[in-house]
């Protein structure tokens, strides 16, 4: 089966707003193994709108529209689809009982009667946050529109509740997916590792970055859960092999997400003092709830004189190397752990830039110290050949003191054998 | 002049991507007076790419493709839209000059050299964060396929620095547009006090929320920018005089723009005591370049022992009101101010949940205070009917604290007359 989406709306079509809705959709008919191969936007244009619905029943069965069924004017997605499925509009008892009861009936308007028609021979889908429902319109043979409202707070759940089963009912197979997560890797090298398992048809391997780090989606299909698992496995597994210890999660929500968890499983406490990065690293950490079991305090000193005196790192050594330098990284992380007595101290400082770079210590160049019991790693943040930018280069900087503190928690060594490009 | 969007990806069929490039690009073009009424999403597979850009060029003069450009197979936009434009790809001597230095030679690779092709006749679009650049290609009388890289990163600063001005020169026309930016005010009470000004037709006013503040976009459209600015400012004073001084800035980045940049001016230097925000006020502070001059020290003091010790907070004063009280956030505010000896001193604590809250202090409340020479403000932030989520109560936390800082330095009370709902 073949499923196209119309996302109804001028918003979208000005930029105001951006189109998450189809995504939502798009993600459950991925779920229930349902091609979606195209979608479109249009606006609020009855003729416009019966285009697109007659372009996209010619390659699909069965179409999703998003928005256009509130009560206004230039809400017309049932209108034009009752055209479209030769399904006329009819009263809805129920419905209008329930809308007379909603409204009350002083303030019952022809407008919100409207949202009591449906269209002959559909099905109502519940509205959980709202007034305009939802409607499965069959046309033709064992082809369907499902019309779905616009606003996510009331698509998502008629979304998971209503739409979902039908959905599951009409797929044939299955579609499992995995989220290989990366830390340490570009996609250049991933791809150089990789190789022929890019190219796989079933399961796909598709490699994207995000924000510093690299990600692997791996999807197989096949006609139940069990037979896609088999096709799913041993690909993951290879994909692990050759990425080795680079990889730090699957499926999971984020880096700082895992080595929260981690610090929690382990019973650790982390202090954080920060330069360049400004509290970013913490924030991260905080992000997580219950991040307060190990997370206590955290320091921004981002000038020298809060590292000397809040932090205790000795002007002498400022002076002898100044301050982004892998030895005032170290002392920042040696005196994070010291004064609130935790398991770990991160240390941070580098050049965020664009301000601020010299021959000798150029824009992007950070060093992140992990302090631990018995210990101490200093990494150099692995330069880019171009500097990404200060938003970039704090969420890398971020992200690669996190990486130190998954690597030491997971036992193991401080840098990965892959080269990063 | 038409336009028509194709975003390129199968992973924005799977929804594993939101498809913000198309807003990002559709702003640009209804900025630029360029109608957009249908914008089309398909995998990265070349009959339906093939297919998507001819049923385009059968509805719009102007055909812009996002994503599907890099060193990788399955990146195939520009191959394909080669041939839909009948403009063989011949090699680039300066791009291919440019990624030997930039990989260096010894990691150039063939994928890589596949960078330097263009289209015959097309006009390459710089990538200033990224190695794909872009192409405008010519396609019959007046017609062009614009091609754009798909990473935002990579597709912002190629829209406004080189498609911009190209959209721009093609548009009859000329539209101007303000943001206003208001913090301290809901969508509701907004529209109450601007009534009939949001139903204007030019200038249009969109009123629009994002990240726990509101803002309005006025755009005026007329033949050329004096008379567009003519119809644009008396309603965007109307605006700013009927909204008062929960108005910010126009045209402003961020909220944090606007206060480092008066922070700075004023010469001012501030420092920070943060709880359950857990560094995202230092962090949205340090987002900007040059805020070294006006921010030294930040503290993240999440555990009641870190407020005690490292901030000075009393032990009787957390004991009697509890960490999440307007006293201790008083005391955070003055012990930050004084600890670093700094002009302005902020102290934040409250429950950002989901778990830790009681009947009396419900997950969601904030103390937000703001410390300075001969005075203290203290606001309890004010609660949503819905507890709106972790991360957005600690964004709006952050923001408040903001919003105190710019209106003791804007000379205005602590708080707007205007109720927010």
């Amino acid at each position: 089966m073949k499923a196209e989406i119309i996302s109804v709306g001028t918003e979208l079509l000005l930029g105001h707003t951006i189109n998450s809705d189809a995504a939502f959709v798009a993600r459950e008919l991925a779920a229930a193994g349902i091609s979606l191969l195209h979608s479109q936007v249009v606006g609020d244009n009855p003729k416009r709108l019966m285009e697109a619905l007659e372009s996209a029943a010619s390659r699909a069965d069965l179409l999703i529209t998003t928005g256009g069924l509130g009560p206004t004017k230039d809400d017309l997605t049932k209108n034009i689809v009752a055209d479209f499925a030769k399904a006329p509009l009819e009263e809805d008892a129920d419905t209008a009982k329930w809308l007379m009861e909603y409204f009350g009936e002083a303030n019952f308007t022809e407008n919100q009667l409207g949202q009591a028609l449906k269209p002959r021979g559909s099905t109502i889908l519940k509205n959980a946050n709202g007034t305009a429902p939802g409607f499965i319109v069959p046309f033709g043979d064992g082809k369907f529109v499902i019309l779905l409202p616009g606003p996510p707070r009331e698509l998502l759940p008629m979304l998971e509740n209503e739409v979902r089963p039908f959905l599951r009912s009409l797929a044939k197979g299955r579609i499992l997916s995995t989220l290989i997560r990366t830390f340490g890797i570009g996609e250049g090298s991933a791809a150089a590792l990789l190789g022929d398992l890019l190219d796989g048809a079933n399961p796909t391997v598709a490699p994207y970055a995000a924000e510093g780090e690299m990600f692997l989606k791996v999807t197989a299909r096949a006609e139940n859960m069990e037979k896609a698992r088999e096709l799913l496995e041993p690909v993951t597994d290879e994909i692990r092999k050759r990425l080795g210890d680079v990889v730090y999660a699957l499926d999971a929500p984020s880096l700082e997400n895992v080595v929260v968890n981690k610090l929690i499983e382990f019973h650790k406490t982390i202090t954080t003092a920060e330069s360049c990065t400004g509290g970013l690293l913490a924030k991260r950490i905080t992000d997580q709830p219950g991040s307060s079991e190990i997370f206590r305090l955290g320091l921004i000193t981002y000038a020298n004189e809060a590292k000397e005196k809040i932090l205790g790192v000795p002007h002498d050594l400022l002076m002898a190397h100044g301050a982004v330098s892998a030895e005032v990284a170290a002392s920042m992380a040696e005196n994070a752990r010291r004064i609130n007595k935790s398991a770990l101290g991160v240390g941070i400082t580098g050049i965020a830039g664009p301000g601020g770079g010299t021959p000798e210590k150029p824009v992007g160049l950070v060093y992140i110290a992990l302090a631990f019991d018995g210990g101490l790693w200093v990494r150099k943040m692995p330069p880019r050949k171009h500097y990404p930018g200060r938003a970039m280069t704090r969420m890398r900087a971020a992200s690669h003191a996190l990486d130190l503190v998954r690597r030491h928690l997971g036992d193991l060594d401080q840098d990965s054998d892959i080269q990063w490009f």
